[in-house]
């Protein structure tokens, strides 16, 4: 592991930026685990209508050995960036500040925004190092048209990357980290207890050498995935003992939900998806390995541990005095 | 832009081929942009029910620069190929001639066909240099088998390609141009303004040098996209600004339907599918790229642009008085 | 065609495990080609509720040529694996028995399993040459969470397949052939008349040299596909003249279900997906493509041939006679 790695791994406790003041109680995160942001909701717990615009400030940093990333305070950006989460009827302002050395910006997937917050260098929306430059993400919920066909909502597992570091496509700023995971709920949609983020950045996860990180929840949370893609290689993303399916929510939405329930999926640059497990449900406590299903590729290192500890703690076969005292769970528990 | 690229796009004008005489006058083009096939309907406009035979000739022919074409007129080929469109329960009889100097075919995806319309030399159904053969296409509406179970209607984004030309799998012809996009629309199927057709061919959309095609659409037009992909690469298609559900039609078919809702797809060699989109829904006009999100493609020119002019028919921050009036948009408005 | 694709031809015959003894009847192998499994059902005969706990064995076998295979008896092993086929409800104790000489394992997906049933390193779940181990696989019907949400039942087009040999993630016993299909099926899920199983592996099928089997049915016979990716690279799996539905059982739910009818589909490693088609519905009887659409895949070899005869027994324009006595039907009905 090397020393970013390190510092990534210290950096990535509490990510997540809050909705709106109602609901930021609700998703006050605990310090379990690296990557992850929990917060003790009672499972049935769903999303609230989103009410207030709200502002939040991102700013854009040089990393270690030439990585980049996004934070919500200056010294603090990590890789993947913060996840935030919206819900449909929202709108977020974000001042990005370009506190890196070179012409960077911010490129959403899935919301509503005009071209002057598109990010990219063709609608002259990226910030100069030292700038700063403020986008507006807007979200609204399910309707119909005067027409009668259906206006989908903005709920989705989506993402926002940089689009102008390297080349007119952000190819060096999403290499080098500036990319991160984006959550729209609809009012009404499960909340979970814990959301890790995993990003097939080419052949790492998470940037990160070696090995991907290790997520940590206890048997029978509510644990979500997302699953986001960057770069030009193709995975798919398999996780042990779990399954999920592949629909909006990775839930079934009712009892004729026809979707396929998988394990395994393809998934290309700029991709994402999310789906929530009961930790261990039916299967028990464990060490579940979660990995590119791609050979070549796993045993590159495209691969990490979802650890599902047991009512007191302990995940069978694996000592986690260490694991939960150090979120930065990058060495695997062979 | 090479020689080839300029004289596709000036072919490009009007390549729909109408289902049947009764629609034709709702499908009339209106030339407004390249690629496009453009018709006034009302929004709420439905496909209707497909009623009588109908016989249409495709001329497969040489094209400049060792390239080749599907035309519905001699001297006209263009790549992709015409779109044909068809309602389900229409058969359609394609007499292919063969106007170039190698042995070609036509091979067609999701319709019925008997192996004598299979367009692969091992059904000996392939046409010599010189020679004319009638393909036979059928559709069907959904319906119930006597056992229980439902019967899919043929309706979809398919795509018709040779499956001969320098393999037996027809690798040199599709690399040449030789395919061409076909929707076939169920009764009740809402229909576009206008549609385009994209086609992901190895590096090249629509076999074009240096950049893919732009697009034109003035704002709430109902703009339907085909994507079509074709050679040895996997690619992602993602469109700024716009999104679209992830099932048969692109659009959520009532309000519980599971699917996802997404802006960015992983699409491989023969796949192909197709959505409606609103031009600037919640967004407003402008330039929105649409590229291949495989960070190495786009890089390398596997993107265009599409145009969302404003209700006066200007694009905010391009000039498109030169756009409008050449279909053929293949410079980038940076 | 190489001794060793000619030895898996001979073996292939009847690798059906049955999910009950009351089950077994209605899927008595009748030997009609290679790769098939048929039974004399009526069209709408559907699953049974699994009932009884039932308990196998599995060899893990070395094959001539560095290949290796799972089968139900010594010395019969076959490439891929048998199919398993289980009920929502059952468990299926499998007995691991290492024939070869190298440390071997067996890794499910979709189902429920300890980790000490997970065939990794990590979990302790290995088989020495000449051990034996029990793997427990669980499964359970749809249900209701207590907090309201839906738990999504076993059903599954899935797989098994070694996760130890030549790597931590089973990268050589892969390669080799140590990987079989595993169908769970629902209360009422309609049944097949034959399966066939087609596996991508990296770019052969099944690990056939030269071409991929061929399959025989009869004109309106319900035919299943279990298509199953494994190595490290990406396919589209068509088929000339079927379509499915992109969903779970690959049949349409309901006369609303909006899933996209395709005849196309993008797969990765350990991805899996089945579906049903009616042999030649539509579209009569003939020789039927199947292959990988990638270009360069195709014309490397990865096609088979789908073989529907008419009532009589006949594939028009094909000389049936030795294919029908010969379920090795490798090679290419040109």
């Amino acid at each position: 592991m090397t020393e970013v790695g390190r510092g990534m791994g210290r950096s990535q406790f509490s990510r997540r930026a809050f909705t709106t003041a109602a609901t930021a109680a609700a998703f006050a995160p605990l310090v379990m685990s690296g990557q992850a942001s929990a917060a003790p909701v009672d499972k049935t717990a769903t999303a609230p209508t989103g009410v207030l615009p709200r502002r939040i400030t991102l700013y854009a940093e040089n990393l270690p050995n030439g990585e980049m990333g996004y934070g919500l305070e200056p010294g603090k950006a990590t890789i993947p960036g913060p996840l935030i989460e919206m819900v449909e009827g929202e709108t977020l302002e974000i001042e990005l500040v370009n506190n890196s050395d070179v012409t960077a910006s911010l490129h959403v997937h899935g919301v509503d925004y005009e071209v002057t917050s598109d990010g990219t260098r063709m609608n002259d929306s990226v910030v100069e190092p030292g700038g700063r430059r403020t986008y507006v993400w807007r979200t609204h919920a399910q309707g119909r048209r005067s027409g009668g066909t259906i206006e989908p909502g903005s709920a989705g597992y989506w993402h926002y990357h940089d689009h102008v570091v390297g080349s007119d496509h952000g190819t060096g700023g999403i290499k080098k980290g500036l990319y991160g995971p984006l959550v729209v709920r609809r009012k009404g949609d499960v909340l979970p207890d814990k959301t890790f983020t995993v990003v097939f950045n080419d052949m790492l996860i998470n940037n990160r050498r070696g090995e991907g990180p290790h997520f940590l929840a206890k048997i029978g949370e509510r644990v979500e995935f997302i699953v986001i893609t960057h770069g030009s290689a193709f995975h798919t993303f398999h996780i042990h003992g779990h399954r999920w399916a592949d629909n909006r929510t990775g839930l079934l939405e009712g009892p004729q939900d026809p979707s396929r329930i998988i394990d395994t999926k393809t998934t290309g640059p700029a991709e994402s998806f999310g789906f929530q497990v009961i930790a261990g449900e039916r299967v028990g406590p464990g060490a579940w390995m979660y990995h590119c299903h791609v050979q070549s590729h796993s045993d590159m290192g495209m691969v990490g541990v979802f650890m599902v500890a047991d009512e007191k703690g302990n995940v069978p076969g694996h000592d986690m005095g260490g694991m939960t005292h150090n979120p930065d769970m990058g060495t695997m528990p062979h």
